[in-house]
């Protein structure tokens, strides 16, 4: 199929380590990407400035694209695309919706990242799902609630926040600065957390060796997947830990909504089944009702890493026609 | 004002315990009412027709009656008004609405009893609500959610169970059969467990003395409520315990969604302050970026034990022109 003017857009994943911006077709294609690092200072204006870099060199060589959308970390209020607050980036009440609607002339929708990559793995995941718990398991633990067919933010965006339900209130403090939310034991933050006390606790143990081998020292969570991969007892522990919890907070969101699938993202699911076989098996215990309600599968995402382009592109289409460039 | 025909229904309250009905006009106002024990063989045809007794007698002094409306514990397939399965009641696959349609030629509509509870006090309760928790503190915890104005049930109403969460996956087991619940550590059975514990601790104490001496030695949580109103310090720590649960569990559900107000209904709530201040407490404790996103405020319902009948009504009223009396 050749391009269409309207079914391309922009997507741009804001993250609390990286900013990437791609092309996307409306079936999910990415025709051209650019990668760059967030800087130290992530204010707004440095930000919109990186952010129309980006989009200028894409849209040099895709002057079809007709719309813009953006995933961001943080509270993003909806739909008025204004980035309130970010655990890990320094941008506060950011316009970046206007902001990139003026300099580009093109409509731009701004959500939240985890909201827009579970738009991606429900419209254009294995199955086409209406009622979806998405969760994405990497430095925090992100969440997109699809029901009846729409991501719910809530009436102005604070909602949908899913790594913060309470699952441990008397376990560690979360990098929101709460004590026992799901990020806070679920997290690649959680498993780095573990793998220092494992490896204080044994020095002589494989996470320790492999710190100090292959990682200068640093004890994080790649020691323990290496170690896992070794057959370390103790690195398969951990897992199965991380496992449990995520199965947990699974439970805790699927017994209070109706859902078909629970889908996991993040660079976590990489590790596979090492982290989704103890998830399925602590979500099965703590299923509520099971006479009378099915559990959900548990399956990792079909985009991976590039959910959040490819359902911010998505979200720009979806919404491209709200009304042109937006009134203000 | 006058009974106008299609402005009053028949609202049935369907519980472990009692059954109730009243008839009800759109404002909230009861002008009628039967409370029945809920018998021991609760099966659905021994329970149809005791709905259909209490039913025909409302009808006979409160002719103009247009709907019917039930609210039931248990899990309910909507909008087919079959109740699948209740934890504290014997009926299964029950076809609720479809039996009073055809007894009485009236529409009927069936939800959870904690749906319609909710529905009351988002609807006629202090402030009309778009986005409410509402959870009954009683025997159980149950549960109501509504987004943006309308109860949600998920597509076939096994959602919005949110007694259910999953707040101390380590602690105590739910009567769900599941560990940690919100149920489990935040109902008059928690209370009634705890109270126990207390009592073996400590036989001279204010809690085993009242037991006794006020209820042939039953421990449950009426000996702990009595106790607080002597300033026993073991019973005020109990309720700041049971009400911290709360607060985490309102937390945790206030952190996922984006909420106007809790409103908390139930025989339990009838503690006032003892209860709900530790909630208020811990759910400050627990909301997430409190920076950004407004902390809703934890209120006791307006209906108190009445909004079950209330719901049910209203319930019966707004579904009653979805299409007479249902096709099938």
């Amino acid at each position: 199929m050749s391009a269409q003017p309207g079914n391309h857009a922009i997507g741009l994943d804001i993250g609390g380590t990286n900013i990437r911006g791609a092309v996307v077709g409306d079936d999910g294609t990415i025709l051209a990407e650019v990668s760059e690092r967030t800087p130290e200072t992530s204010d707004g204006t440095t930000m919109t400035k990186l952010l129309l870099g980006i989009t200028q060199h894409l849209l040099t060589a895709h002057p079809e694209v007709g719309a813009i959308g953006v995933g961001a970390a943080g509270i993003v209020e909806w739909p008025a695309g204004l980035i309130r607050w970010a655990p890990n980036n320094t941008y506060r009440n950011w316009r970046v919706r206007d902001e990139l609607e003026e300099a580009t002339g093109l409509p731009a929708t701004v959500d939240n990242d985890a909201n827009v990559a579970a738009l991606a793995e429900a419209r254009l995941g294995r199955d086409r799902l209406r009622e979806m718990v998405f969760l994405t398991v990497g430095t925090g633990v992100g969440g997109g609630l699809v029901l009846g067919g729409v991501i719910y933010r809530g009436p102005t965006g604070r909602g949908g926040e899913l790594g913060h339900i309470i699952v441990a209130p008397d376990g560690p403090v979360c990098g929101c600065g709460n004590r026992g939310c799901l990020e806070a034991v679920a997290s690649g933050t959680a498993l780095d957390r573990m793998a220092r006390e494992a490896a204080a606790a044994d020095p002589g143990g494989a996470i320790a060796r492999i710190a100090r081998d292959e990682h200068d020292g640093h004890v994080t969570g790649h020691a323990v997947t290496r170690a896992t991969e070794l057959g370390d007892p103790t690195a398969l522990g951990l897992f199965a830990t991380l496992g449990r919890w995520l199965g947990i907070g699974i439970a805790s969101l699927t017994n209070m909504l109706e859902i078909e699938a629970v889908v996991i993202g993040g660079g976590l699911v990489t590790t596979g089944d090492l982290l989704l076989d103890p998830a399925r098996a602590a979500y099965l215990e703590h299923a509520y009702a099971r006479e009378a309600r099915p559990v959900a599968e548990v399956r990792p995402g079909t985009f991976g890493t590039d959910a959040g382009v490819v359902g911010a592109a998505l979200l720009g289409l979806e919404h491209a026609h709200d009304g042109e460039v937006h009134a203000r």
